[in-house]
């Protein structure tokens, strides 16, 4: 099954959602969904501030609150911000064939790694998630230099 | 700091008795430990049955049972299986420069990724760690193929 246009912004708006409520609990402003044929399944957000959990990146949230899956062929992730190399990892594991990011410009992520994959990578350019990323990486730019290793 | 080969057993000794545990609990036989210096920091094993948690692979689990870090750059991760593309991904987030890995029979893993990142890999084909997953691939096909998302 394959979303259409009118089917994205639900479940994108499930990530950014989700992304807007670790902001609220102070912690990193980056939210995931899952969804399959436009319904999500489960959404999540980074965790790194909220339970000390460095792996619980906004995707791997989502992923680990969808549970146990049988197959990940018909689904598509939805994330406020451009994969990291571990949620890349993940998704080419999983066998995610699709993933819709808000936005690419406040942290480049590995999409050359994604396509040489087979991933399709769709860049929504959303300007919240610019701005809020933005936001949290001047105020607090040892909470992102720590969430991205650098 | 660079482990020498005499303070390279211990740590891959957990990553070991990590997946005995696992087994033991009926799960999934894939252990991991997060070592700095020679020192084992924590170890954790797959927990996709223990707690339906399709992330935790061992490495995963290790990662997050060590919690925050400020840097990966002067530790090694011990896993007794040839690490998996979200594996993979997270070792070339985290920044961790070096891998021993107890064996890559049963699963090749992801060496060529790792290696173009920079990560050493070290493989000890322990006898020990073929048999162990050998045995649980036979006696659990389907649990195994959902982990691999196959």
């Amino acid at each position: 099954m394959t979303e259409t246009d009118n089917t994205l912004d639900p479940a994108f708006e499930a990530a950014y959602q989700a992304a807007q409520k670790s902001l609220s609990e102070g912690g990193i402003p980056i939210g995931a969904a899952l969804a399959r044929g436009g319904k999500v399944i489960a959404s999540g957000h980074n965790e790194r501030v909220q339970h000390g959990d460095p792996i619980a990146h906004g995707e791997m949230s989502a992923l680990r609150a969808a549970g146990r899956q049988t197959s990940y062929r018909d689904t598509t992730l939805y994330t406020t911000l451009a994969p990291c190399a571990m949620c890349t990892g993940t998704i080419i594991q999983f066998k995610i064939p699709r993933v819709v990011v808000g936005e690419a410009e406040t942290f480049p992520g590995e999409f050359d790694l994604l396509r040489s994959r087979g991933v399709e990578v769709v860049v929504l350019d959303d300007p919240r998630c610019v701005d809020m990323m933005r936001t949290f990486q001047e105020e607090h730019p040892e909470l992102w230099a720590e969430d991205i290793a650098e």
